[in-house]
Order: structure tokens, then sequence, then C-alpha cells
């Protein structure tokens, strides 16, 4: 019987876990719960989805021509998991309700690791996530470091890892954030509190960030730095990148993509809802090594990264399967993740601007 | 007796080092040449330089209104040095014409290393341009580096480095070059040039460099780090960076200036001609050391952090003055380098966009 969610907020995150759900028979949407009446909420409706609002605000709804399916308590009450996919910073009072109703909750890296019993990220700790009632998805750039550190280290070792962070200004809808033409130290001192977060998955990393913010929305872009424990061959971490789909290898040389718009322009064309990017973009023709010391550039779709590991990581805390290959199998099944590689592999590429 | 000075073209780089050049009393500049009719002759013009143009485009400028004030082969005949300031590449066909004169030339770091005797940079080694005839200047990015890299070398030791280089999209006249939303790796691959060209001026520097264009039109900013051959104190390194004017050490806690946008206003403010910053901006809260590792950012002037070394390089080629102390001492009390410390001095700093 398929597991009840309901999805707490329905903004970049919220929205994208609840079509992700939607999309995936082993969950049932009860619905959303939305406070506000704004251009997210006639989405919701538009699609079908069940919007629940707390009761002294479903006048307001009514109103604006909204009909509520219902009062969010009914909501928590139904659900058998709660994703909160609130602002930022609401998650530890948010957590008082859902603990009143006595549910299971995940919660996202915008909130301090504390609100949680785990911070999470499938490739490094799902194990960890067994059975959890409370765990915290890190954020964009920390799911995408983890995802690299952590495939690394459990098959060369890492012994030190250093990333550089070139940030997106703002998502494509915030009109309202900078910097316009500059470049943003934030913050102005190293280390950024990106390594440390990493730490909260995986408090063995030894790694230093730094970044810095520029004027653009489509993604951000890491440079990595990793002192591996063992030398290791450049092919060999080609073929282990390659075998996981949460990473697509881009090749700048034959495919012509080397930045991160013609990385969303693959996205785009091939279909994907809202040109989302769930892997870790490896431009490979960056990837190079020299003696122990591994190098690459990885672009990061903040808006979407996440959305993979949310999904799995209920699997782990509702103990509905233990072996994350099989977790991640599935979910990258019903996201369609992997599915770029038919764009870009050497026997049917595209070009985009033109030759390489 | 002054030196007198050709300046072969009068783009981004030539008509700082023709104002450089007018404000040093050890150099005459006896004008510049010019190819076209543009923009820029009518400035050069307007602010009473002299115009030497080809005998057959003579005519051309007259129709325009602009009087040349002679032809180049006389400019060139007339010099004691010559600074080819011409689009990149074009450097190594110019030579031929210099060495026709038998004139010295400096020449831009846009031109292969080849062209030249010696790739230069002050802080590095400006003893071994001494007499020398034909001396390249490397260009913004691995000028940058090397005065920090070479400086901390020459103190501590400098084993390896690493520096990704988050570079400028297009100067602020140039609206025809992008990205204009997005990250553009430049090159795809690892390491990047600079790291080759500043083993031009410093073979035995270990270094991997790495470079992302941005949409940005201000300055480039590199993170760096050093591996230093000894353990070091963070405020040995401030006080020595302090020391040399070169480096302008910017406290973004005290300031509020974290990001190049404010550090051009700061530029702005003080009066500097066209808001040029000479100096490495060392954005010292980011000023990190771990053991012997050394971690920092510091903005980078693309169009202006070359003229110091522009100017430093003729005392040597033409046996001006033989320590470089003490040419830089005269060419940054020229060039005003120096002064704006006053501005963000602990005593009387100011601030910028709000509180830190």
């Amino acid at each position: 019987m398929p597991v009840k969610i309901a999805v707490n907020g329905y903004g970049t995150i919220g929205k994208r876990i609840v079509d992700a759900v939607l999309s995936n028979k082993d969950f049932r949407l009860v619905g959303i719960a939305k406070y506000r009446v704004d251009y997210s909420a006639y989405l919701a409706a538009r699609k079908g989805i069940p919007i629940y609002v707390p009761r002294e605000r479903a006048s307001e709804f009514r109103e604006a021509g909204l009909e509520p399916h219902g009062y969010v308590d009914y909501l928590f009450e139904e659900a058998d998991l709660i994703y909160d996919a609130s602002p930022g910073g609401k998650g530890a009072g948010n957590k008082k309700i859902y603990e009143s109703y006595g549910k299971p909750g995940v919660f996202q890296g915008g909130e301090e690791p504390g609100v949680a019993e785990l911070s999470y990220s499938t490739l490094c700790n799902f194990e960890e996530a067994l059975n959890k009632k409370y765990v915290r998805v890190v954020s964009c750039n920390t799911t995408g470091m983890l995802r690299l550190l952590c495939t690394l280290h459990r098959e060369y070792g890492v012994k030190r890892a250093l990333s550089v962070i070139i940030r997106r200004a703002a998502d494509p809808k915030e009109d309202q954030r900078g910097p316009v033409n500059s470049i943003l130290l934030d913050p102005p001192s190293i280390p950024s509190h990106h390594g440390l977060d990493a730490r909260t998955v995986a408090p063995w990393l030894d790694i230093v960030t730094a970044a810095a913010v520029v004027p653009t929305t489509l993604m951000h872009m890491q440079f990595i730095e990793v002192e591996l424990s063992t030398q290791v061959n450049r092919g060999d971490v080609v073929e282990l990148l390659d075998g996981i789909n949460r990473f697509l290898l881009v090749e700048s040389a034959s495919t012509g993509i080397d930045s991160t718009s013609k990385v969303m322009e693959l996205a785009r064309d091939s279909g994907r809802p809202r040109g989302d990017i769930y892997e870790n973009i490896v431009f490979i023709d960056s990837l190079s090594i020299n003696a122990s010391r591994l190098y690459l550039f990885q672009g990061i779709h903040q808006e979407s990264i996440v959305i993979p590991e949310n999904i799995d990581v209920a699997y782990a805390m509702l103990g509905i399967e233990s072996d994350p290959l099989k977790v991640m199998e599935r979910v990258d099944s019903t996201l369609g993740i992997g599915g770029l590689r038919r764009f870009i592999s050497p026997h049917g590429y595209i070009q985009i601007g033109g030759a390489p």
C-alpha cells in the first residue's frame, strides 16, 4: 500500500517534491499545506493537487476562488510522512507541530542541523536514516559535494578536499536578489559554511570550502580538488562516476557543452519538467589527476538537485526498502535520472553552440 | 634627461600607459601610433596627445578632422622605448618593425612568450630585465598571482599553489561579449593556461590553475591556496603584504567591502582616473592559515593592474635604476598607489552598503 505523504509548503522545493511523489507509485500524495493565496496556490489548484489550509485562513482562500480541500490538521493527521518545504528557518517551529501529530518529517538544508536526528545524503549515509523519525536533507551545494566525495571515499579514500563554489546569485524567478554586476564573497572569510555542513553528514571529511556569488541564475559551479588515499587512474574514476546515475558526465570536446547555460539547454531540450537537472553535472574534460590529487568542475542545479535524496530518504525512514542501490534505482527510474545520457553519448551526441 | 616613449596602440592598455608616462617626469611621451579613426583617436586629440599615423592613412585622419602629428616611422625613430599596446597577437609582427628601428620594446601578456627575451613581473624577476631589449609583461591574472606568490616565496618558500580564477566576462565597454547568464568554463579542462603563463616568469612554481567566466565586467576574483615551506603566522603575512604598496588589504568586517563592485566604488570615490585599481585587492578576512596552507581571495582589476609593471620594466630595460624597491617607490608615487589605504584604514574607514 502506498505511503501517504504531506508536503508542507509549495515553493521551489515543495512543488518539486510533490511532482516526484505523484510520479512514484510507492507514495500517495495526501496534499499540500498552503498558508497564503499566491501564484503557487493557483498553480496547485489547476494541477488538481489537494490544498489544505489553516482553519483561520480558509475564508481568505475561498474569497480568492480557491476552495480548500480541508484543514492542515487533517493533512498532518492523515499523512505517514511530512515533507517540510517551508521557508528556511521555519523547520524547528514546524517540527513541534509534526511531533504533536506523532508524524515523521523530512527537513531541508536551510534548517539548522539540530532540527533533525540526522543530516543526510544518500550516497553517504542512507543506512543511518533507516527508521529515523526526523532527517534533514542537506542543501544543494552540500548534496552535490557529498555525492562526489562519499563516492570517491568509498572507492579510494579521501584524505582531504577543497571546494571553491561559484554560486548563482538568485533562482530564475527571484527578481529582487543580486548581485547584478559583481563578484560577492559570501562569506568574505574562508572557510565557508559548506564544509561544516558537509561534515554534519560525513564527519570524517577533512575539507575547506570557499564561496563567491556571481550574477547568474541557472546553476552553481563547484571547483573540486580531492587528495585521495591511493593513486588512481583517470579512466577508473570516469567509469566509477559514469556507473552512478546521480552523476551525468558531460564531455565538452564532443558535445560543445562547457557552461551552465548549455547544460540547461540540454535539460530543456530533453523534456525534463521545469528543465530540472537532478544529477551532478561533471565536466569530464576538467577531470584531471596529478598523482593522488583529483581536480574537476561540476555544475549543481540548485532548484532540483536535492529532490532525489528527499525521496530516497523516505524509503529508509519508513523502512520500505533498506538497500540504497535498490532505492536509487527506483527513484531514478521514476524521475528519469540517467535518461539524459542518450543525448550526449559519444554515439548520439548533440552539439550546442556550434563546433566544439 | 627623460626617456622618450612611444606607445603603439591606444586601447585599454595603451591609453593607461600613456597617462602613466605623462604623470612621470622620468619619461617623455613622444606620441602614440594610431591606425584607425575611432573614438580613442578623438580622445587622444582632445587630450593633446601627439598622434602618429601610417603615411597611407594620413588623409583618412585629416578628412576626419584629426591632423596627425607625424608619421609612425618618425615616432619609432625618435623613441628610446616602444610600448606595444596593439591587439593581442600582433606583437610578433610589430617586433620586426621595432627591430628595424633598433628600438627596445615592451610587449603585453596577450602575446606569446617567445615574442620577448623575458616574461616579466616586478616582484618576481626585475633584475632579469636589466638591459634586456624585448620584455613581455604578463597578463592581468598572471600579474596578480605572481605578485602574491613571488612575495610569499621570497619570504617563506612556496611549495605548491592552486588558483581558481573567477573571470569577468567582458571589460565595461565591451557590449558584444558574454556570457550574460551562465558560468562558462574557459577552458573546460584543468589546468588553465594561467599556471603555465606564471611559470614563464617563475619556473620554480608548482601551480595548478582553473578558470570560469562569469557575467560581470568589473574585476576578476582569484581564490588562492598556497602550501608554504614553513609554518607561518597570519599576522606576519598580513604585515608582509601590507608593507608592499602593490597590495591593498581590505578588511570586509570593518569596511563592508566584500565584493568587486564595492571595491570599484572605493576606487571611484577616491578619484582614481577611470576608477582604476592597480593593486591586488586582498580580502584579508578571507586570509586564513591552516598549518602551512594559506588561503585567500584577491580581486584583480583587469584593465589597469599591469600598468605599474609596464612602467617598472622600463627602468630596468633602459638601466635607469637597478633597485626594484626604488623603482616601485617611484612608480607607485606617480600613480598614487598606496593612497587608497587612508580610505579604509581602521582609523578612518568608510562603509559602503551599510553596516558590515
